[in-house]
């Protein structure tokens, strides 16, 4: 199929479904034309739709189904000239009017670097954060969470203490616990970060905070400043919930501050026919955006999501991605204590795991949460990458 | 099912595919829990389980499926106590971790008095923009919209000229019309607002301009006061893009100027069985969060939305909810200047149409949109309401 290609194009990759070529053509040609133009043929000057209309590039069949229609694999090249620099317009140009559509799903984006450059991509990155905990280069990291929302603040500190204690590389509020009376953020975070201060010179650990930011924007900036003051060395953002752009905002503002995108409001599976993919969402666009750590649910957690996706995801999370930094994947969501070695072997040493209600039902929870951090210590070795 | 109830709580209805009706309960538990304390059973105190855990309040059959499992309906009540005051801890307690799962779909929310009262509503609403556009009540609304995208200012501004003297009541810009060099923000909102202030005073029109401010929440915080300065009543706002929250901060900042909802990345449609459904997100929660003009895709358009998805959207904009204002509902998304007088009389007077593409692919734009015009002033009578 031979067209015309503009200049330079960001060019993204779909699945759609269609009865049969001519359909998905039609579809795809549809899905271009939406994404750009949004004019039906002819009302735009022929000059204009030779420049900007979006471009497809490829229809092929992915899939058979059964019964139903058919999934094919659609790419698109839409023209740089429609970005002005921002997330917000890239987001439009590549999942915006097309997000509207049933069985439509944005598998992945060829983004070229002059576009990669508009975006900050992470900060402290990989070997930021292993600098922030004190780890040597392969060694696979570990880390637990603080919950649940409803516990008062010296309960919280109590169970920081204890993972501390157990030598935990990082700490993470749970995403749930926000600026609740139970626990107001500034309290929360000034008594959190002063516990394992103390406990790090105690014990001779080496544990970093991260305290969940997750804010309206103005508010967000407040709280990673406040995060900061306190010595705390990143946060946790759901960019699902601020938005992705407001993620983006704050690693701007807070170069060096670590950020651990969290998936609440993600609205994304591996098993869905529609949306974007998580391996592009997670892997790739956290990460353009600003994030150091990805946390996504794991295989044989909580949520049926299969292994090859969490294998994808932590391929790009470690992938070139221009001259950007590497993140860490964090396998998260149900990871059992007693798996962890497992788990740490399967992915390889640049993963940060996160174990957190397995670790918090025992009753020792400083015994089981050192019994993690040996498990994923002793899983070291650099031959047993992914 | 006798349950403990809340002293106050959001009650969030879902839709969950399961086999029987254990496996939906079952499914129900883990959802409340996964909402809120995100700890296995056991691991938190019996009375922060007792005041924080969801909890489950309905289990029933909702659709037969041909096959596969069948779908549930499932309600469950969160506590009051969770929330902090913020749009995106509320988003997170009822549409968080869930949102990866497969096959939930969020489809409405009893939200208390108390809670609705945390968040803005619109800001003029629809009276408010029938007072800017000088229209009287009980007559349906009608806008077109200046695109594609690639145009130059001087070629937009020639469009604004003829859809001004036509008689439209709004023009909005494209949304994928950002800050492109064809023909940047600042430029084109200046030039399109003077362009349109001078074709009202020598046409006898009273038409509104909606500039389109979607960018990073700061830029966009500027955009819209660069278009109140300009005289703009009103901005086009896509916060699938922004960020929810981004839109709410934005109403905040100006509560007397128009915001437009639009609909791209909203990720949402009528037929999936995951996500937010359209009548919640955008009749319920765009309003909820600022908007006073929500468009959707309308039946029969660019996209398979069927017409009772579309008639719910209208419903929620005018329905009560607490002490917020109502807003318009805007169908859009492929609507043919032919059936404009259809379609206002289908969905009664307080309706606010969008017409594009039909009437910018006409050799005579100017002539199309005035038919377009008189043809929704034609159906003018209160007595067609929806």
């Amino acid at each position: 199929m031979p067209v015309m290609t503009h200049s330079s194009a960001v060019r993204a990759h779909y699945r759609i479904s269609a009865a049969d070529a001519v359909e998905a053509r039609d579809l795809a040609d549809a899905m271009a034309r939406e994404q750009t133009l949004e004019v039906p043929p002819g009302a735009a000057p022929p000059a204009i739709e030779d420049r900007f209309l979006g471009r497809v590039v490829q229809v092929e069949p992915y899939a058979r189904s059964g019964g139903g229609p058919d999934r094919w694999s659609v790419s698109v090249d839409y023209s740089t000239e429609l970005l002005d620099g921002t997330a917000t317009q890239f987001l439009n140009l590549v999942w915006g009017n097309v997000s509207l559509m049933d069985h439509v799903l944005l598998v992945d984006l060829d983004i070229p670097d002059t576009v990669l450059d508009t975006f900050p991509g992470p900060g402290p990155g990989q070997e930021g954060i292993r600098a922030l905990v004190s780890a040597p280069a392969h060694r696979p990291l570990v880390s637990s969470a603080l919950k649940p929302v409803g516990l008062t603040t010296d309960a919280i500190v109590s169970i920081a203490r204890k993972l501390t204690a157990a030598g935990m590389d990082l700490i993470k509020d749970d995403h749930s616990l926000a600026n609740q009376a139970t626990a107001p953020f500034r309290e929360r975070i000034e008594a959190v970060s002063h516990a394992i201060r103390e406990t790090n010179a105690a014990a001779g650990t080496s544990t970093a905070y991260l305290p969940n930011a997750t804010a309206p924007l103005h508010e967000m900036l407040e709280r990673v400043a406040f995060a900061q003051s306190c010595g705390c060395g990143g946060v946790v953002i759901s960019p699902g919930l601020t938005g992705l752009d407001a993620m983006r905002a704050v690693r701007e503002r807070f170069p060096d501050m670590g950020i651990m995108a969290h998936p609440s409001h993600a609205n994304t599976s591996p098993n869905a026919t529609h949306g974007i993919a998580p391996p592009l969402l997670m892997g790739t666009l956290w990460r353009l955006f600003g994030a150091d750590m990805l946390i996504y649910v794991n295989a044989r957690g909580r949520f049926a999501w299969p292994l090859e996706a969490c294998k994808a995801i932590n391929e790009r999370a470690r992938a070139p991605l221009g001259r950007h930094r590497t993140a860490f994947p964090v396998p998260a969501g149900g990871v059992q204590a007693a798996d962890a070695a497992h788990w740490v072997d399967v992915y390889g040493p640049d993963t940060l795991l996160l174990v957190g209600g397995s670790i918090l039902e025992a009753s020792d929870v400083e015994a089981r949460a050192r019994a993690v951090v040996q498990a994923v210590a002793g899983v070291a070795a650099p031959s047993t990458g992914a």
